[in-house]
């Protein structure tokens, strides 16, 4: 099945998690696609200053890929700075949060599947 | 856990699934890393003039997200061209292949996940 990239779903979020500003969200998978292994697949874009506030994950855990972008992430208690081509894994039981800290939007892809 | 880019595994092969040229996988997960939900998460160029063979899923099915470049694929049958923000989805028992018909690298995401 093809789905036309004008066709996705896609969200506009502000201070997700408690974080700041704007979070735009692509959704490459609805929920019902992933056969019940997963309940996200998307491209993020944090817009410039604009984060995800810190938040645990129970029952799943997340990837993220950084695409572009300069950001700051908190892994599990620890401050990084990422960059393009970096993987981010967040198991259950842990949290991250994740800060765009250029002057670029903060492109991100972000896969959550269920433990 | 936070992966530098230049430690991610990286695979060229040539021919995949009877098709032409060289493929360049980008592994953002290790198989032991999905929790057993699937077994592929990765970023795919395909050279100019490249593909990927058509071949069936079988216990699993995938996502393709094209990145950048331009495409031709088979959706279980029928061809189409296909451009960066494009999303297939191939079910358990469906065939796919893509071929690269551009003058640029085609660049695509694939993840492959358990039925």
């Amino acid at each position: 099945m093809l789905k036309r990239g004008d066709s996705l779903k896609k969200e506009t979020v502000f201070e997700r998690f408690g974080g700041k500003g704007e979070l735009q969200i692509t959704h490459f998978l609805n929920v019902d696609e992933f056969n019940g292994k997963g309940r996200l697949f998307a491209r993020n874009i944090l817009l410039p200053g604009a984060s995800l506030g810190l938040h645990e994950h129970v029952g799943d855990f997340e990837t993220y890929v950084i695409l572009s972008g300069e950001g700051l992430l908190n892994d599990n208690g620890e401050q990084k700075p990422v960059k393009p081509g970096d993987v981010i894994i967040t198991r259950s039981g842990e949290k991250h949060s994740l800060e765009n800290t250029g002057s670029q939007n903060l492109e991100f892809l972000a896969l959550v599947l269920f433990d």
